[in-house]
């Protein structure tokens, strides 16, 4: 198969280490193979310091990585710079776009099956020339794909969830929320888990705004104003959906057998659940773009970067995500 | 010891299936010794309906309970009544309500040494002449307790809470939040975690309202602006408070380890993690009372109740919880 595209991330985080980590753990993970976009000597020197014996070996084309990935991780160079784990620069962050402009066009052009995206420092990326919010955004832009309709997920091995709303203060949550919008994001997360999940009849639980989802318009008129309307679209577009649920009991493990993805109105009542439940294992997967994008979601650590308290759980579930996810495109 | 009182709730609820399983559990459980309030025909039908053998034994004072104990489920029998599981009836909720008064009166008096409340549903018990909007504010009532000073901590064996506004709007959540509010409820707290857990110097966790805690203002006002100065606040009073932090990663086990209880800022921050935690075991504990009253975290269940499906962990938590609490007290 093409091997997944790994961005390095921001060098003075924990992005490189766990690069390393993750292809010394590569046999026993059952990881597809993948390259790094980034620094051979970024990679070298943080393998060292974690303690790693993991030989990088440069390559000059993404093809060349299946006949490396044995015995060497392969990385795409673009070359070496000065940098000390925790101590961000706008040079690190330089070659932290470069990574992932260049990642992001070799999995469009195909030449890279998936794109896997190591932790970055926004603000240090955006002195540095980087316009979007976050990477989900430039990957989204670079792909021609509208902000509204590159979806983020987050998926870890007890629960998938989406919020509707994402980086906004919670004030503003009543407000942005619009049936149309629910409807939308609900669609694109539906037909991903069909395309890139294979799940054949996706089952959507859609959380209600409020304590117990309203009461019946006793605590608030959005989930019967704006939620119900949605999911009746959705289930009468013929996609499983129900709500909107009261959020407090939709998370225990019971509830969880009931449904493929849960619809949230906004970040902390979609991240709340999972990192309580899937903390080091938690894949941030932007849905809707043409190409297959996961990330480990988590940030740049930079307080533990080079320590080796870094865990590598979530960037190997973020390759072997986007490794199947592909997989399953491949197939289609 | 002097025994809990256990109301028994709706009848046509889970409630009375749930004292009998408690009492026929009490040996393995490690419970201590309590009566119910209510029904000894109720409780038969139900332990029988249950397939539970269990002897129901009336007793006139909460003194008798102890010599009962050992073999039969004492009960201060308040009459019997015809029920249906799953049939509310009007009947029925009068029995609920004088259980309660009932209960709360004896707990007051000394007689018995702490309230747990079983589930009942307040749209008929306010059919019945029942003013305040739930059990808590009638047992703050009771006890001369204004409501605002009754505070509701979630408790389970994985996590506390506090929900600092609790049945609200989620829109109507920022404007209720003010520092005096959340320091208030976390000296509550703080002072309910020594008295009554036995722990002498709590470590409370503060979560912020926004996502990240509002990230330095970018997403909101409130964490930097009502949430920061009352955990500054705490802190002056010597109280062990952190804060405001990120709501999504204050819920994983690492974190966990690090405070006794979380102060959340509306009712899914705190019910999302500790429901999906720990489910099957949550209790509903009011703070800041002069009795100690528990109640299992859970409703009436009328949709199975008498099929013998309703799980009995939450009421063994709520009577050892209560137990525990009230000898904590009677050593003070």
């Amino acid at each position: 198969m093409t091997p997944l595209a790994l961005t390095i991330g921001d060098p003075a985080g924990v992005g490189p280490e766990l690069a390393c980590a993750a292809w010394a753990l590569s046999g026993t993970a059952n990881l597809p193979h993948f390259f790094v976009m980034g620094s051979k000597r970024v990679l070298e020197k943080a393998a060292r310091r974690r303690g790693l014996h993991v030989k990088v070996r440069a390559i000059t084309d993404p093809g060349q990585a299946a006949a490396v990935f044995d015995t060497a991780l392969p990385v795409l160079d673009l070359g070496d710079i000065e940098y000390t784990p925790g101590q961000p620069t706008d040079e690190g962050a330089a070659l932290a776009l470069k990574a992932l402009e260049t990642a992001t066009a070799l999995v469009r052009e195909g030449r890279a099956a998936a794109l896997v995206t190591g932790p970055v420092a926004k603000s240090r990326l955006a002195r540095v020339g980087f316009t979007q919010p976050g990477q989900t955004e430039f990957v989204a832009d670079a792909c021609g794909v509208p902000h509204d309709r590159a979806v983020m997920m987050l998926a870890g091995p007890s629960l998938r969830v989406v919020p509707v709303t994402v980086h906004v203060a919670l004030h503003a949550v009543p407000g942005l929320l619009t049936a149309d919008l629910i409807e939308t994001r609900s669609r694109i997360a539906a037909a991903a888990l069909v395309c890139d999940y294979g799940i054949a009849a996706p089952r959507l639980a859609v959380a209600g705004l409020n304590p117990h989802a309203g009461e019946d318009g006793r605590m608030g008129h959005e989930d019967g104003a704006v939620v119900a309307p949605a999911v009746a679209a959705l289930q009468a577009a013929g996609i499983d959906a129900r709500g909107p649920l009261p959020a407090d009991t939709m998370f225990h493990a019971a509830a969880r057998e009931t449904y493929d993805v849960a619809i949230c109105m906004y970040h902390d009542q979609a991240l709340i659940p999972i990192k309580a439940l899937d903390f080091d294992e938690g894949v941030n997967v932007t849905l809707g773009l043409p190409i297959v994008r996961t990330s480990p979601d988590h940030g740049t650590a930079f307080a533990i970067a080079g320590t080796g308290q870094a865990r590598p759980g979530a960037t190997l579930a973020a390759l072997r995500m986007a490794g199947e996810c592909a997989a399953r495109r491949a197939l289609a």
